[in-house]
């Protein structure tokens, strides 16, 4: 009884620091699901991995889409802003579905090539200006959604990125105002079936980039406010736990205002397009020998040991990849 | 007074065709709009080249933009079905602003190389597989709509194409299945900055392809019933009232059911995803020597002597640019 008494208390215990939880007064926007409520709603991340506290709740005049809400800028800002003041209350984490914190973006902005050490790690010099290429919209996933190998693939890879939200309308924006243009950050997987990237298709990124659930974004919008510096943040991606790529986003070789300057050069940048800033050195396919997320039945032994089969075979479900970034959080996908 | 009396005379006639306009059986969507009305709204257009009836007024249930009504599916169709066979007020065509027939939609898919005699011009081979590009949707603009030559690029050039709209969703749609997912067709200028596509951004061509109005749609969506056989369509680009390019859609290497299926293994299609199917021959890059809409001061002159500067130096502005295909339309854009 006595043991049963403390799994109780300690029970207890963990659920009043979960719920409620104590709000961070940092702005983590996000788009979730719950059982009780219709359809996506916005709410803000109570702290990094946190509960949610719902924003269409405490205004129901505010929009239930990331896009509308940033579309209406400091206004909705300065709502989300008093709801992080107020003691409301927070959804346990275990109650909401988390959704990509932008859904149906314009855009999904992809710059290549982006780190010191990534361009290092090939072998090949720093460019000299952006590489842009684009996943489309309906790439985007959840923080905790699957990522689907497609059969069409037999090199499928991860890219750990850090993705920037835009927040406000602009073209031939100057570097010096880019921050104006900006809502925050998130962390976002830049999934890449090798194969059809590199070798096929005339050699245009864009069919590998671009599977549907090939663009895990979230768990949350931090805005820019929230961030002490987005060029100072440690980055990684962890294969079923194991660390495959580590550094810092001060290896970018074109920061968040420069790749707005340049690629307003060539189009509007709406509210909610988004940016993936390219990924750090360590994935798959510039390993020796290669390592995907879809390689032989023995798939998990050989990565653990360095080694991969020399042909790829079947298809290897259940590996998860964790993508983080540091003050901004982790994304989970499970691969399947 | 009699000459007076007749102008008058002629002036009544020639209003009377326009309005009300003979309206036509075929289904041609349009989004529009017009002083009188707020924002954009949708309407059929009274035959190609008619005016405009008002579906928002028909029935104002019925949404204002066509990815939301092609969302509807059938459903809103026949509502467009019962306002074409009443007698309706028609807004005559000088009234009213002919927006893109699709705004915003969630992918504008491009493929490359898709014409058998654009593959001979540049004495290439016929591809085995499509060759899939893409463009933002922020690119897009509507069919009387100006083209701005970006002062990033030398090398602005022309494309006509058929664009399928897509009506409904589907992955692995298969070849058999496709027609089913396809809304309609309308016309396309892919305008291309070749300088950008072919030599800058570490040859991905998305940044030469998808410059702020660099894809002009229009004038309407005119659904598959009313099109008899969109792969035997005259297709054909005037630049300042001289033939350009003058070939059929029978040309198509890959037909818009092969497309279909070969992009839905990708991707998911969605309601309002626009294909834009390839360009014939008779674009500037591949004429020896090489034509293009920005050239030298010369260049109307260097033009219709089938010559060209030897190195591009300012904006040619003025250029109209008229992208026809049968049964479809035509789309007309100053480039300014």
């Amino acid at each position: 009884m006595l043991a049963s008494g403390r799994r109780r208390l300690l029970t207890a215990l963990l659920q009043a620091q979960r719920w409620p939880f104590q709000p961070s007064r940092d702005m983590r926007l996000v788009q979730f699901q719950a059982p009780h409520l219709t359809g996506p709603h916005l709410g803000l991340e109570s702290g990094n991995g946190g509960g949610v506290i719902n924003l269409n709740a405490f205004d129901p005049t505010l929009p239930k889409t990331m896009v509308e809400f940033l579309e209406q800028g400091e206004a909705a800002l300065s709502v989300a802003g008093r709801a992080l003041a107020a003691q409301l209350p927070v959804l346990p984490r275990s109650e909401v579905t988390f959704l990509a914190p932008v859904t149906r973006p314009d855009k999904v902005v992809c710059v290549g090539m982006n780190y010191v050490d990534h361009c290092k790690e090939q072998n090949v010099p720093v460019p000299k200006e952006p590489i842009i290429f684009s996943k489309f919209a309906s790439s985007v996933v959840g923080p905790y959604d699957e990522v689907v190998l497609p059969p069409e693939s037999q090199e499928v890879d991860w890219e750990v990125e850090l993705a920037v939200v835009i927040g406000k309308k602009g073209k031939h924006i100057k570097a010096t105002d880019a921050m104006a243009h900006v809502a925050g950050f998130t962390v976002a997987h830049d999934v890449s079936a090798r194969d059809w990237q590199m070798r096929r298709n005339g050699k245009q990124w864009l069919l590998g980039k671009t599977f549907d659930t090939f663009c895990p974004l979230g768990p949350a919008l931090v805005t820019k406010d929230s961030v002490a510096d987005p060029h100072n943040l440690k980055i990684c991606c962890r294969v079923n736990g194991e660390v495959v790529q580590s550094s810092n986003t001060n290896q970018m070789v074109f920061k968040t205002e420069e790749l707005i300057a340049w690629i307003s050069q060539f189009v509007t940048l709406y509210p909610g397009d988004i940016i993936l800033t390219g990924t750090p050195p360590g994935v798959g396919v510039f390993r020796k020998p290669p390592v995907f997320l879809k390689m032989c039945v023995c798939a998990h032994a050989c990565r653990t040991k360095g080694l991969t089969a020399s042909r790829p075979t079947l298809l290897q479900k259940g590996d998860e990849v964790q993508c983080e970034i540091e003050e901004l959080g982790v994304i989970i996908n499970k691969v399947v």
